[in-house]
């Protein structure tokens, strides 16, 4: 298959060069992908300022670009510029931290699948629940193992996956689990500091969710053990509130 | 009531002032903006960069805070660190340029108020449909008379609403219609060009989406000339393929 391969922490990013790696002798990997670090830019695109590109002339054994922009940028100019064909297939991380919860809404690594899927491409969101030492093995054959699976799993064009895989060893991995995006809260704080002129500045601090104990819902399934899959829907319209007669009411002033 | 006034375009943008002075003698309104325009940032947020503020005395009649953050860390910002009580009520807006179809997703203004909804407060995101010679005065004053009618119309809290006013004169707008995000495929295109150096750089042109006849969503709405409200939800599991069997015999490698 033609596969693209991007992600949200830069284009040498080890969770990347993971998938590349699992990927490169079985497909056709074209790697475009942030220059830079772009974690928690949500669905950015860049319009006010032009994106440079950088050929990847073999560097770590990357065939591709390295783009001046976010995760949704890469993949639209490689699906309008940089490719010569599109490809089959887009996979988008191995992120180094799980995106799980109303965290999928900040994510880069799942914009670059969901901005794949509004391109009619299957787009895949890989990530991986830890930010220290990571071991990128288990899910990047994980990724490789779900990839053989797509054509038995029916997913229509325009469907983007979700994938956490914990960062637990294989044999404590409990299962796969099909789960719904949870809506654990979030505690959420700043730090507030001076800078040597006295200005004040804030720092935004890590997001720890609240647990719950539902496994039908992403995070709760992800901390207990399993790899979870979300099918996710880019129609944010709410269908309930929709057939609302108060809502449906309203009328000019 | 105590009302959160933010934007996507920066703190002393045409469109958050139309809405300012719309609200403020009734309301208690505070600003917490953008310092520099922030389209089509999404539901980015700022985790690697400090975030500074820079409180407003008095520009243009406003109260509040100009933050070198997107739209989604002002409102975070606001409700966590700068607001000695948190608000009723979240505006973004009123957005130079409106926000329908796939480009929800791509918004900073619907973001602030997909934010504020996942705070539990109720988010109302302000559109006007022009980019030239905009005149704010009949959006402003749909935005006040939603605002009359909110107890009325059973929001549930945690609801953003998008709200997109087509750029015609008053006597010319036919009326308002609960609408679905349409998936109207957006034609793209990026701009080639060299810099005296030699190097590539791409400019990502302006989207124009395919027109639909249907009235039940909003962009084909929108040209007919009706004011659209489309309820969001911010849960993207898609429903239908969670039941999906193939899907669910997903299974470890």
């Amino acid at each position: 298959m033609r596969i693209l391969l991007t992600n949200d922490d830069g284009v040498h990013a080890p969770g990347l060069m993971a998938l590349h790696r699992a990927f490169k002798d079985r497909h056709q990997v074209t790697v475009v992908a942030p220059d830079t670090e772009q974690s928690a830019v949500g669905h950015a695109i860049t319009l006010t300022d032009p994106i440079r590109v950088r050929r990847l002339e073999g560097e770590d054994g990357l065939d591709g670009w390295a783009v001046s922009g976010t995760p949704a940028d890469c993949v639209k100019l490689a699906l309008h510029e940089l490719l010569p064909q599109p490809p089959e297939l887009v996979l988008s991380g191995i992120n180094l931290g799980a995106n799980l919860g109303v965290n999928l809404l900040y994510s880069g690594t799942v914009s670059a699948a969901s901005e794949a899927a509004l391109q009619g491409i299957t787009g895949l969101a890989f990530s991986l629940g830890t930010l220290h030492r990571p071991d990128f093995s288990f899910a990047a054959r994980f990724a490789v193992h779900l990839v053989e699976r797509l054509p038995e799993l029916g997913l229509p064009p325009g469907t983007p996956l979700n994938v956490n895989i914990p960062a637990l060893a294989p044999e404590r991995i409990k299962g796969v689990r099909l789960v719904r995006q949870s809506h654990a809260s979030l505690r959420e704080r700043f730090i507030r500091r001076s800078d040597p002129r006295g200005h004040v500045y804030y720092w935004q601090a890590g997001e720890t969710m609240d647990s719950e104990d539902d496994l039908s819902l992403d995070y709760p399934a992800h901390l207990a053990g399993y790899v979870t899959v979300t099918p996710l829907r880019l129609d944010l319209t709410d269908e309930e509130l929709l057939r609302s007669p108060t809502l449906a009411a309203l009328d000019l002033p």
